[in-house]
């Protein structure tokens, strides 16, 4: 059972992807992609991944019984109270949110008697952004997790989870808080943390960036990320945020009591080292 | 002018993948290597990379032009001293070791009249040890920094910076004290940070580590790292290692505050995107 007409709101680096993975293993699905700006229609047709692209949400979501949010999480609420207008009773209701509760929370609250509605984050991305870094393997092998609410009807979870697996990702289901709170540890913090190593060399000795190696450009590769984007997701989930980032700083100023003390160092690396090379052994 | 032998001290990652750099490069560079133990004769042998391999200091090191310590910081002093009975005068000596300030005074003082000596980091490595992960062009297109005392005379530091670039690296000069404050800021704390990391999301949620994408490895993969290496490393440069782990800690508190203030986050995730998008066009 594969989705007829897929809208896409939103063509960039998610947006393309999902079409150009969506166009590649189900050919049969129709694609529709809506884009804010005139200028952006041009993109998506040059890439040719799209049946249909236009910047009117009616006709872009017209017969839809898929509609992916792609666009970022500030710019959700107001197309959403747009599309609820018209939307199809049938469809079913994405997003690709890095920031589950908020979001759940007001989509949800939108397309309630409307049209179904289920949260997704498919952990999938890369530093670079915009329809140009688009890849149609760009889920292959990743997670996206599943963010239903209690009250949502388990065949609209079963259908979200099938419209992932066709994009070639493992699937998995959290309530919105929970993943609030594991994607604050395992992607948020390490980009905190990342952009704050990058601004400290910096500050304190700038040159001695010419002296760094593969080590420094892998831990601060993320960095790079999109600022606005970031401050965005951050913002979103600034309570978990700020309580990892708390208990960070707490954990850093533990080691910085035993930098002296090399066998308790070296207890403290051999845990990182065995549980990083656990992660290893898994992922890659 | 190219060296006639080249003793290898220690088969490490490091000490294997100069010898094989080496022999690429310089095929008529004569290479021996010295092991500490019987069983790690074998290795060097069916790796085929030296001419000659002993567990005896003296005979690996006769007629030898340049002498290069591979083993760990904490092992060099005691075979130096060894070494300072029988070196040939006219060698040149230096090491690999991640701390300089340490390891150049006292192998500088035990080599002082007997023979040259001076100081490298060649900033290559990988988060794997041993000679089974030594590459013949591990140091091709990386920086080795050369920690010169003031008193070292010219001709041997451009002799060092020979020896490197024939290796396939680029050279730098930094006196010893600021090569470990370099060090300490992009690469020491880079690793401890990335520890901590592991540590602390294995502490709050190791479930969460199933839920971990690209960001989350990258970040990390140093993390992987030998913890006895580290831990000595650590040791080694503790009072650097700490001004910046203070540092850090410091950064990210500012950073705490800010969290909700998505206009001065943007701000704050910019500068780090400029400056390591900079760092990407130099190395990458």
């Amino acid at each position: 059972m594969t989705f007829s007409k897929l809208a896409i709101i939103g063509p960039g680096l998610m947006g393309g992807s999902i079409a150009m993975a969506s166009r590649a293993r189900n050919p049969r699905t129709g694609i529709s992609v809506w884009v804010r700006r005139e200028e952006a229609l041009r993109g998506v047709q040059k890439k040719g991944i799209a049946d249909f692209v236009s910047t009117d949400l009616e006709a872009a979501t017209a017969d839809a019984d898929m509609i992916v949010f792609c666009v970022p999480i500030g710019a959700m609420p107001p197309l959403a109270e747009q599309m609820s207008r018209f939307v199809p009773a049938e469809a079913l209701v994405t997003d690709v949110g890095s920031v589950k509760a908020p979001v759940v929370e007001t989509l949800g609250r939108i397309f309630a008697g409307r049209a179904g509605f289920v949260g997704s984050h498919p952990m999938a991305g890369s530093e670079q952004t915009g329809i140009e870094a688009a890849r149609a393997d760009l889920f292959e092998g990743t997670v996206c997790i599943i963010t239903p609410e209690k009250e949502t009807p388990s065949r609209n979870v079963d259908r979200i989870r099938q419209f992932w697996s066709m994009l070639g990702c493992r699937t998995s289901t959290l309530p919105p808080a929970e993943h609030d709170e594991v994607v604050a540890l395992v992607s948020h913090l390490p980009h905190l943390v990342a952009a704050t190593l990058v601004n400290l060399v910096c500050s304190q000795n700038p040159d001695s960036l010419n002296f760094s190696g593969s080590g420094f450009r892998d831990t601060t590769r993320v960095a790079s990320g999109s600022p606005g984007m970031w401050a965005e997701i951050f913002g979103g989930n600034r309570v978990q945020v700020k309580k990892t980032l708390l208990a960070m700083i707490e954990k850093l100023r533990q080691v910085a009591e035993f930098i002296d003390d090399e066998a308790k160092m070296r207890q403290f690396l051999g845990d990182a080292k065995n549980r990083r090379d656990d992660l290893k052994k898994e992922k890659q």
